[in-house]
Order: structure tokens, then sequence, then C-alpha cells
């Protein structure tokens, strides 16, 4: 009855069986799942050797949510800041927030804090009078109040619930912290398990913690982080922590100055111990629910997703858990990567595009459904080219998928490909010419996860970053991340070819303070200076100097101009060819790029961009690309990279040329950078994929550096020996 | 023989004293000077009325100064950055420095300094040898040597030799700080004047330092800084200032970590202390040889440029001078207004363009030459309805001119325009709708000479600036420069209607740590509160904050996203119309902008830039235009205005917006931007002038409001009643 070929996870509901039984033959399916708004056939296990059931672990049982109102999970927000305009400044603070998601805490505010935003410093004149906070201010002061509250329904059912109209029950959400709650969710599991006979593998959406997810007062998103510890603001947490550390985390530990301690901000001593505490919680807390879930002879899956806080997967408490599997949406090669380096679990999942739904399963959209598949999927293959994933899934409703043969065609030929990459890379790795070494605050902890706010949204302010690490996603390169405090305490990895700092100024992507440590600074020169390379994309090593922005500026070439040294003059604006920009058949896409980058003396300026406004010789241009010669190695200064087909082969190229193995190029080579090769030297395989949706042509290169005029179908994925 | 009408000043020489006659008759010249290669013909005083002769303080008798090579003029250089690769690092302090123009002076090496610019720390182990810095180097740091260097050759002679392939011999210049030498060119001065009866004006160009202006072993430009006062870096003023002040200035005062003061750099206490002290300095020097000049019955004349550093005519010392008048070239309405308002001086005279120099004055460029004057005559009126200068002028050979005869002609009657306008605007000031304070770190002392590097030269980063003065320079407002101190010892002055805060980021044309001060701060938004207007342009109120960059993001209703708040949604995306905005006939232009502005959620945003990347309804857009309703006032934000005519209007209305003054606007208005009318209420005059080079047809509205439809012709003034 199962399936032979497997590796695929297909949704399925109980008013579907037949016509499920039909695909799942025809991809290969192994697996079903359920799906929000649909239950599972009584028969499932029928259907596919793997039956995965959605599990929650601290929503869903109002009954619960009810009776323990003080048991309730927590965050700290920040109200609306507001000027004074006397002596008396009265500050509502639920104003502005969706009333149904939070209530204050009023029974704890000696956790809350007022603060003059005008000086950003802690005023303690204030007190509560009818649930108003009345503050004692300083005219034409700024106040704003972090407090506490309680969290009254679950954002991600906020967010459904609003999309979908849904006139449902809103749940309530619990904090396993309290004990009386753990003990509770543990029995809750148990008795789930006994009545789930059908499932084997518990799909927990997710352990404990939500992201940070805030809605409006008009029921919009007001605020949301994928990596905010917001939620996890937890009392006997915090009580925990601070009986641990004798640190006191409050309620402006969590709002920091209003940043919410985004991933973007650098991360403060005592936050970095308290989300390390958060995932000791989690950890052993999950600990003793997957056992539950393997006494019942059931496997666990992780979504990557909703409640994940605290479990960071890359941090070092995840191998605890004992978990099964994990399961994540792909948004394209960061999120193969993402989820498919996860350590510690033995089954990778990917749920690909597009969602079987009704906004994009609608008559006479087939074409736009199997264009986004194919763009989902070519996306994600060059990365599951450098690291397979062990299984492929889709969701929504099978049933509107059926109603589109193509689309279900399409599916059946992609189910294939994922098998036989699967198969092939599990028996070999592929080949990499380098190492590369991302450098950020964040190091290993982040892995992959560099660069986002919300969960594959698009940011003006950040695609022209998340683009390097899409590009490397599919590149033969070898990656792995380092955090500044590695390298200051373990210097840096002897494997390493070539480091990168990309990102904003002064981020914790960049680095900012840590590059006014002379020593890492030392570190690095000395790294390059022995032949390495130090890529720099956007503002990299960017300090807060207004004369030397850039601490690096020596290595890579460049400085930024911010107005202090205007009156020295720059005559190095003459753009020169390189190898570095050889393949470049349009004009290079900086994305949002950087202004006012100015070449030194010593420099090859390989882009500049010209105002029309005025022509000088001099004191012109801003660079967008360019290299420097630093004693052995190299420094290469980019502007910004969003992802496309030529600023992966520039990126390519920038890494082999500033770590000096250009004579590497090609090995294992398509001249055409639309196409690309993925080599397997046990198997002596190559792998050439076509990422385009056009024919193209190229000369393709073995590892021996012989070439041969090769012409791929569009978006085609072509086997050489 | 002299001409009646007067106010003009023309280059003559020798040779060619008939044609200077007709000329000076056509245009009514009273004044004759000399020009750079020429000399006066003998007669020159029946030429005219005036005749101006150049004079050199501290250059020009080389005798002297090879004979006392111990007073030349000091200057302080940043050697070349260099990176250590060992233990010892030698650097040649002059490397790229042009041999002729500076000689490190190994005589005073008690004042260099090294500094280790990876730490910016000073170092202090280090030797001369071979005059060459040895320094005992930490490997992969950066080094550079703050040197103290004698000026062997005065730069702007430099240029003019460099420029012209001059081969006369190369002028050494002498420091009057040294005794010696003072009473030497106090005794040559007489001399001077003895042997010159013809002259009756001495035109000094300039007096005793000359503003930063270094060459490079190229002989090209390496540093330019019209502020600088790096060359009066006088071993007996160091001296003097640390008797005076027992504060002692070093070298790195002057570096100030590779800047060397810029303006546009926060001035250290220190610093200002010191241009206070040689402002004292050259101020009593230059009395004494005013002094000297007057005891001959002959005026005097400064040059704004060149040596002219120190003198600061809107600094408190300028008046003790005793000086007749000033003359300075004209770039626009920006130079009349920084030339014609200086205060304690008779006469101002602007030198208007082209020079008469074979570069424009060639066959078949008559054309050219007249566009060129045009559009400096159009730029300039505008201003000069507002604040008239007393003279104009030309420079060059009048001899070139001369064979332009339709120039000819067009320099006649802009000079009756000239002559009207100084005759109607000396009897009557021109109506004023409000007033305006330009709020900077300089203030009053750098009086409409904000935001320039080199005199009149375009930088891509200052134009969007530079184009707020130009626009302010021809509206009809009163404009007055506070510096932050003012407002923070003495209030905002009362008849201010509105501040304006223009400029980057952090820069000391914004005011950086200032707004760091809850007091500026407070001061501010009650400013506002009561009424009153706040514009900001570029960066205004910029902090250090990452989080709130904008201190004064309430008053402005805009913020910058510096990536630590992107989980916070930003909804106020819709562009409104406004009285603000209401002529703008074509694309709103702000010049190099800035990106990642944001509106709050109360601010009305007027113009807002989406990326062709992608669409949302939520975080996307960057905000160039908006204004905030603030308690009774407004605030309002520009990214940027480079200078047009529709630009010109967009900061009228702004401004008038900002403090509810809008019922002003149809008083003595033109409905065509193009057009714009000053109005003199004693007269009961209007003078309408048509700024463009094509006919204008405009509803001109009296002070009344009563409106008719006028034609213009090209560049037209026209004068109502």
């Amino acid at each position: 009855m199962f399936m032979e070929k497997g590796r695929v996870t297909i949704p399925t509901d109980a008013n579907f069986v037949e016509g499920t039984k039909q695909i799942a033959k025809l991809w290969g399916a192994d697996a079903v799942r359920d799906c929000d708004g649909v239950s599972l056939p009584k028969n499932a296990n029928e259907l596919a050797k793997y039956v995965y059931n959605t599990y929650f672990v601290v929503r869903g049982d109002n009954a619960w949510g009810r009776k323990h109102p003080e048991e309730a999970q927590r965050i700290f927000l920040e109200s609306n800041r507001i000027i004074a305009d006397g002596k008396q400044l009265i500050i509502d603070v639920s104003k502005g927030f969706l009333k149904e998601e939070i209530a204050p805490d009023f029974d704890n505010i000696n956790r809350w804090q007022v603060f003059d935003r005008t000086t950003n410093e802690e005023i303690k004149s204030w007190h509560l009078k009818d649930n108003l906070v009345v503050i004692d201010s300083l005219p034409f002061h700024e106040y704003s109040v972090d407090f506490l509250a309680r969290v009254t329904w679950h954002p991600v059912q906020i967010y459904n619930y609003l999309t979908n109209s849904w006139t449902c029950e809103k749940q309530l959400c619990y904090d396993p912290a309290y004990p009386h709650t753990k003990e509770y969710i543990k029995s809750y599991l148990r008795k789930w398990l006994e009545e789930h006979k059908e499932t084997n593998v518990v799909r927990f959406t997710t352990f404990l913690y939500q992201f940070n997810l805030i809605f409006n007062d008009k029921g919009k998103e007001r605020m949301v982080d994928w990596f905010g510890y917001g939620e996890a603001a937890s009392i006997p947490l915090l009580d925990g922590f601070e009986k641990e550390t004798h640190l006191k985390m409050e309620a402006e530990d969590f709002i920091s100055n209003g940043s919410y301690n985004s991933p973007f901000k650098m991360p403060t001593e005592k936050y970095k111990k308290y989300i390390d505490y958060v995932q000791r919680f989690v950890s052993s807390t999950m600990k003793e629910l997957i056992d539950i879930v393997h006494s019942y002879k059931k496997e666990t899956m992780m979504f990557l997703g909703d409640d994940w806080i605290g479990s960071e997967p890359y941090g070092p408490y995840f191998k605890n858990m004992g978990l099964d599997s994990v399961v994540g949406s792909v948004g394209g090669g960061v999120t193969i990567r993402m989820l498919g380096e996860i350590p510690h679990v033995k089954i990778h999942e990917g749920r690909f595009l597009p969602y079987f739904f009704p906004d994009t399963f609608f008559e006479g959209n087939e074409d736009n459904a199997v264009a986004e598949l194919e763009k989902n999927w070519v996306t994600a293959r060059r990365a599951l080219l450098r690291c397979p994933l062990d299984r492929m899934g889709f969701g929504g409703y099978l049933s509107l998928a059926s109603k589109f043969p193509k689309f279900v065609n399409r599916v059946a030929s992609i189910c294939d490909e994922f098998r036989l990459i699967c198969d092939t890379s599990s028996k070999s790795r592929p080949y990499s010419s380098l190492k590369v070494g991302i450098l950020n605050c964040w190091g290993k902890l982040r892995s992959w996860q560099a660069h986002m706010v919300a969960h594959e949204l698009w940011y003006q302010q950040i695609y022209s970053y998340q683009g390097v690490y899409e590009a490397l996603s599919g590149l033969p390169v070898d990656v792995s991340f380092l955090s500044f405090d590695d390298i200051l305490n373990n210097d840096i990895p002897s494997d390493i070819d070539v480091i990168l700092n990309v990102g904003e100024e002064r981020s914790a992507f960049t680095g900012d303070k840590y590059w006014k440590n002379p020593v890492l600074v030392e570190k690095i020169r000395k790294f390059v200076s022995n032949g390495h390379g130090f890529v720099g994309i956007g503002m990299p090593s960017s300090t807060d100097s207004l004369e030397h922005c850039f601490a690096l500026s020596d290595v890579l070439g460049v400085q930024v101009e911010k107005g202090l040294t205007l009156s020295i003059d720059k005559y190095n604006i003459e753009k020169k060819s390189s190898f570095i920009t050889k393949d470049c058949t349009d004009q290079i896409d900086y994305g949002e790029g950087c202004k006012n980058i100015y070449a030194l003396d010593n420099a090859a300026v390989l882009d500049i961009d010209f105002s029309s406004r005025f022509k000088r010789n001099v004191n012109v241009g801003e660079v967008k690309l360019a290299y420097n010669d630093y004693f052995k190695g190299r420094g290469v200064y980019l502007a910004g990279l969003p992802y496309s087909g030529q600023n992966a082969r520039l990126l390519y190229r920038s890494l082999l040329y500033a770590c000096h193995k250009e004579d590497k190029l090609n090995m294992a080579f398509s001249s055409n950078y639309n196409v690309e090769v993925a080599y397997y030297p046990s198997l002596g395989m190559y792998a050439l994929i076509n990422n385009s949706n056009k024919a193209q042509e190229t000369f393709f290169f073995n590892f021996s550096g012989e070439s041969k005029k090769i012409k791929l179908e569009p978006n085609q994925m072509l086997w050489e020996k």
C-alpha cells in the first residue's frame, strides 16, 4: 500500500481520501499531514507510512487558560511615546495595542518602568491611578512606559483568525515555566497521545514561547520579530535567572529603547545570558515532553516557526531535547541551508511553495501556480545540491491542487529530482573550492539566520544583504558562521579562506564596537596579509568614527565620506576591469547600495557611479565595487548584493580572487552564470542546473578544466559523469 | 572725465587705455583695478575716480623670506597612514606632498606627534633618523605622523603657477607673528605706498594667513578647506595662546584624526578658543597696517579669499581693523549675502562672472560668455534685491571682453539694473513675511558660509544643502544665523518665526552632541509648540542613537530607520496634498536626498519614494517631504533641497506653513515660481524678476492681495508701483 519512492509529505483531509491515494502514488509520497481547518481521515495510516499530526504545547486548552490567568504568558511592551506639555503626564499604556491580545499586568507593576525618553533615563516619580500611569513630568520631555502584559490571545492564531475571518474561540496561552502548568501540559500530552493512535509523528507547532508578534488596535501587525524573546518574559524565568546569575532582567532590558532587542542590534551581555537561560529551560522542558512522545513509540517533529523561541537549533542545548526531526517552510536557498544544517536531528523536511490555498488555486491561475512552484524549486535546488534535506512536502488542501493537472505533474517530476539529489549527495559531499567564514555578532548560534526580520518578508533595508546568503547557499564553497567572540577567544579557524562581513552600519551583523578592539583588527589584518581574503558588503567594519568609519579601510581599500573629510581630495575614480567582473553581462545590481564610498589610492575601482549633475575629475563618484591588494592577500568591497544569477557569480569570483584562488575557477564550472555546477568527487558526478526559465548554452568545465558546450532546457537539471 | 553713473569696477592694463575709456563710459565704471600678470597704466587715475591696486602682505618679498627661513609660515600636516607589518615602521612624512610647497620642520620635532591610528592613541616610542620617523610599532597597527612644516611656496601662487605654466619666481611666505617680520611688513607697506601714488584703494589680497590649500607630489590639490586654520599654526601664536590660556595646541588639535578641523566637524572648545586667539592677532595686526594706509589718505579693501583666515568678517574682532571695504567673487545669491551683510565696512563689492580670461573669451564663444554672465547675474539679482551690494566689478583682461560687443552691451544693461537695485533698496528695506533662524554650531560667525569646502566648488555631498541657503538668499524672509550656544545661553530670539536645521548626520551644521542636551530639545519643542516652526532638511537633529536618531522626531514627524527598529511596522505611507507642495509643477528634486526616513503615525506625508522591486502596504517607501502638527506649531521635513526655482518656492511655502503664516503667501507674490517679487513698502515699489531664460506669465499679487496677469521677457526685471 505504501509508496516505494518516499521522502515526500502531502497534506490530506477526511474528504479527499481517494484523491490523496492517486496523488500520493504519482508523487511517491510516504507521509500525510493535517492542515489548519481540516482533520486527518480516520484511516490516515492506510494512506501513508507516516502520519503527522499538529500539536500545540502552550495553547488550545482555553479551560486551563481561563482557570489560571495568573499563569498566562507574559510580554514586556513599550507604550506609545508621549510628549509632556506640562508637569503631569497621563499615559494609557494599552493605547495602540489590540485589546484582545494583551492585558497590562497591573498585579506586577513593580516590574514596570517609566522612562524619560528625552534623556533616556528611568524616572521613579510616577504612580498608577485608574489603570493609567500618572507621571510627574518635565515639560517637553518625552515619556514611555515599559509595562508587563499578559498575552491573552495566541498571536499566530490572531493572524490566522483575522486573515481568514474565523469566528472560533480565541486561544489563550499559558506559561510552562509555572510548575502547575508544566505538569498540566505533560498530562495533556499523554491524554492526546492516547487519543491519536493513527499519528506516528507528533508535529510540534511549536514549543513554549512565541516569537514577537504584536498587533495594533486596528488588528494589524504592530511589531514582528522572528527572533524576539519578548514573550519569553516569563515571571518564573525572570526570577530563576536572577537567582542564578544575580542579574535582574528589567523591563528595559527587553524594550531596549524601542528596538525590542532586534537581532540587528548589538546584544548586551546580560541579554545574551538571558536567552541562554531561556534556551536551557526550553530544552529541558521539551526533553520531558519528547520523552513522553517517545514512550508512546511515536516520533517528534519541530516546526521551525511560531513558538520556536528558545529552541535555537544551532544553540548548545538543542541536542539535549532528543528531537527526531524538523520541518520548516522553504523560501529559497537560505531556508534550505538553515533547515538542512540543523544538527542532532535525523530528518530535515522542507515545506515547499505554493501552499494549496484558494488564493493561488483558483480557476484560470494554473500557470501562475506552476511558475511559483518552479521559482521556489529552482531557488531551493541549488542549495539542496550543497546540502540536501531528507524530505520535502507541501501544505494546504490537496483537493485544490488536484484540479491543476500541469501542476500535479510538475510536482511529480520535482519529487523525482528531489529524491535524486538526496540520494546522490547523501553518498558524497559536494566539492568546495574554498571556505567562507561569515563574521557577525551571532556567529554559529544564528547560522543562515542573518538579516531576517519576519520570516521571508521583503524589507527594503535588508534585501541587499540577504542576497549574499542566498547566493552563498548554492555556491561551491563551504560556509561557516563565526562570531567576533569566537575570533577574539580562539583565533580565526585555520581552514577559513575568506572572511565575509555583511550588513548595515553599526549593526550586529557588521559588528559596531567590536571594530574598536585592536586585537580583532590585528587578527583580521594578519589573516589577510598571510594570503587570505576579506570581503565586505555594505558597511563592513563600520564604527561610529565620523572620520574613519571603516576600521578595515586599509584592507578593503575604501572608506566612507561622512562629510568631515571632504577637504581631502579623492582622485581614484577610474573604473578598471578585473577577474571579479569578467562574467557580468548586465549592469551590476547593488540593491540599495551604499552612498559616499570612496577608494583609497591603492585600491582598484571596479565599479563607480557618477552623478549626472556635474562632471569633475576629482571628488566625484561613489564606489560600488573595488578590490585592494593587501600584503599577500586581498580585500574586496561590494556596496550590496541582492540575489541574482549574475550576483551569485560576482560573489563567487570575489571570494576566489580575495584569497588568490583564481586558478580554481575553471574546475567544475559553467561559463554562463545562469547554469551552475555541483560536483561530487567520490562519485565523479556533476549536476548541472539551469536556474533560469529560459534555455541556456554554456561551456561546462569538468574538474580537470576540460570544457564542452552544453545546452540546457529551462530550469533543467542535467547529470554529467 | 569720471563717469557719473558709478558703482562699477573694471580691470585695465597699460596696453588698453583707450578701450578702457570707451567701455568705462558705456558701463558707467568709476574704478579701475589691476589683475594678475598685468600692471596698471601710469595714468590710471585719469581713467577713473578710484584706482585699486593689489597688495600682498605676507608674500612677494622673497629676499626677506630667504633671509629669515625660521620666520616662515608653518602648517601642521598628517603624513600618509601606514600599516606596520613588523615591530619597526619607518615613515617619510613628506611622501605624497609637493616638495616645493612644504618642508618638514625638523628643528621643531618636539611639536610633532605620532599616532597609532588603530587605537587613535599618541605613542611616544619613536625617533627621527636621517629625516625619517622610526616607530616602535605593533604589527598590523596603522600609524601616522602629525608633523610641523614650513610653507615654502605660497599655495595660491602654486595654483596660478601650475595652472598657467608660469616660470616666475616661487613666492615664499613669512609669518607676521614674528615681531621681526611684523616690523618688516609695516615698513615695506610704507615703502609701497610711497611708490604707488596713483592708487587710492589698497586691495589687500589678502591678510596674514592662507586657508588650507595643500598640493600632492603630482602638483595636484591634495587638500583644500576654505575655512582651514592649518596655516595659522604659527609658532609665536601657539606659544602666545598657551601663555594666555594655559592650553597647549598640539599637532593633533590641528589634524583632528585627519579631518583638519573641517567646518563640517563639531569644533572642540580648545579649537574654538584658538581661532578666537588668531582672530585677535589678525585684527590687531591689520589695524596697524590699515592705519598706515589711512595715514597715506588711501582706502583699504579686503579680498574675501586667499589669506583671509583669522579675519572672520562676522566675528567679534573684525570691526577693530577699521577696514573700508570688502570685495569677493560672486557665485550666486549666497555669496551676495555673504559679502553684502558683512558689518563694519562702508563698501561691499562683488566681482561677477565670467572672468575676462582666454578660457571663455575666445573666438566663437560669445554666446556662451553671455549665457554665463546672464546666469551669474540672474542668480545674484534675487539676493541683491534682498541685500544690495554697493559696487560691482569684473576681473581679467578688458581687451578680451571688448571683442564681444553683445557681451559688452549686456554688461552695460546689467550695470544699470545693478545701480537701480542699489538705489532702490538703499532707500527702503524689502518686505519680509517672516524670520528664519538657521541653527548650527557656527551661528553668526559663519553667516552665509555654511556647507562650503572650497569656495564655490560642487561636491556631491553638499549641493543638496547648499541649495537651502541659495534659495533663502532671494526669498522674502529675514535670515539670521544662530548657534546652539546662543540658544542655550540666551533663549531663542523672540523675532524668530522658524528654526531651520540643515545638513548631514552628526555634522557641525546639524549639531550632533548638542541634541543630547535636553535643555536644547526642550527649548525647541516649546518654541514650536507656541506656534512657531521647525524645518529640518537632510538629517536634522541627528544623534548617534541607532534607535532614535532624530532627537526631534516628535516635532518633525519623521525618524530614521537605522535597521534596529525594522520589527516595528510603519503604515504611514500615503502621500497627501498640501499647501506646501501646491506650486510644484515638476517632480520635486531632493538632490542626494536621505535614505530610510519613515513617517510617524501623526505626520502628513507629502512625498514618498517607493522601490520598484516590491509592493507592500507597510514598511515600504522613503519619506522625502512631510509635515507634522505639533501643539500650536509645525515641523516640516525635507530630504534635501538643491537650488531651483521650484525648490525655492517649496522652501518658502514650507517656512510659511511651519509657522502658520499661510495667509501671508499672496502678499507681494507671483503665482509662477520662475518669477519672484521683492516689495519695498516705504516706496510702494515692487520688483518682479524673471529668473528663467524663458518668457514667463504669472499672476502678480500686490501687498493687498490684488492680482493681475503679467508677462515678463527672459531674465527680465520689471518694476511695478
